[in-house]
């Protein structure tokens, strides 16, 4: 393959696009040849949004949800209309917004960071129930909504944070089933989730 | 959507990615969030090879395939074992490359430079049409090979490096069409089918 050898920084692109998720070896290389003959300003803003996400993005000392570098605590959290009392345990910040998009909770929310998926390397001990076991210890929560995905990893981190909490003398409910069984929340429509929302059940 | 409203630097990389081909709004926040959470070093190589073919990766003088910044010719064009007597004209260079990878064309290429597209302002100015006349016109040439998609613009722009290099007196050929290879008649289309009819051959 002569032609690409000496076009290192081509394949180097490739290779860096093709560890996306989502990004097959066919797609990675039209995107470098797109991100090679795009104009020059595409190619910067592209570039700086990276830089700029990874500068200023946080993680909110609260919830975990995503913050900007200046605020410890994200926009929710801050936010005196939300109903403090009432935590929505999610996977992802991705799951968070597709309920806010949905426009239906009030409350506030923790977000465990990632699915529970052991043979990934993400245990119990690297999701964040221990931060949520303090905020449910410091007082004030009347209810916890577990909002993992309907999965085998999401029911998994919901029994999980089920165990750890069972003995705050908290009501755990979770959603409803009205979610499609191995779909994922982030994709679930505004009238999924608000069905979802409304029949949630006590956790047992 | 509170949760967004400050969360601008996520919104300018879901709209900077969001443009490249291929890429749709679902996608695009994927890949965001992707991007927020992977380590800092998958973000940083990734920066940096977006950066490194916008600083090295030129056109070659001769053909407009790709080359490093520092070879004005690329490796192909500079290779003498290339038969510099044969030029295959495709649009684009994924095209050139996905004939190298085939591996059975020893000739030299041009690349006109994407599809002819006047809706898209791409009409036959913006190929690179005179360059190949200028290199036909330098002699030496004893074929043109038109290798274009075989789409309603690949036709387009085969018919008009046609008319442009008749006059020259050297053979101009395209490549042979008809059915996939390893493809099933069951799903071949009406285009497919016409061409491979008209295309038949004795059997031998």
């Amino acid at each position: 393959m002569t032609a690409r050898g000496p076009l290192g920084a081509i394949d180097e692109l490739i290779a860096a696009l093709g560890v996306l998720p989502g990004i097959g070896a066919k797609s990675a290389e039209r995107l470098a040849h797109h991100i090679v003959r795009c104009p020059a300003d595409q190619a910067l803003r592209l570039v700086e949004a990276i830089q700029k996400v990874r500068d200023r993005v946080r993680r909110c000392q609260a919830c975990f949800h995503l913050t900007e570098a200046s605020n410890p605590l994200c926009s929710i959290c801050r936010d005196p209309e939300r109903d403090q009392g009432l935590i929505c345990v999610v996977e992802q910040s991705q799951d968070l917004m597709a309920l806010e998009r949905a426009g239906s909770y009030q409350g506030v929310y923790h977000v465990l960071l990632g699915p529970l998926a052991p043979l990934k390397g993400i245990g119990p001990d690297q999701l964040t129930v221990d931060a949520l076991e303090e905020r449910v210890k410091a007082g004030g929560i009347r209810e916890i909504i577990l909002a993992t995905n309907p999965t085998l990893e999401g029911d998994g981190a919901a029994l999980l944070v089920h165990r750890r909490l069972a003995g705050a003398g908290i009501p755990i409910t979770r959603l409803a089933r009205g979610l499609a069984s191995g779909s994922s929340l982030e994709f679930a429509n505004k009238e999924m989730v608000a069905d979802a929302l409304e029949g949630r059940r006590t956790f047992s």
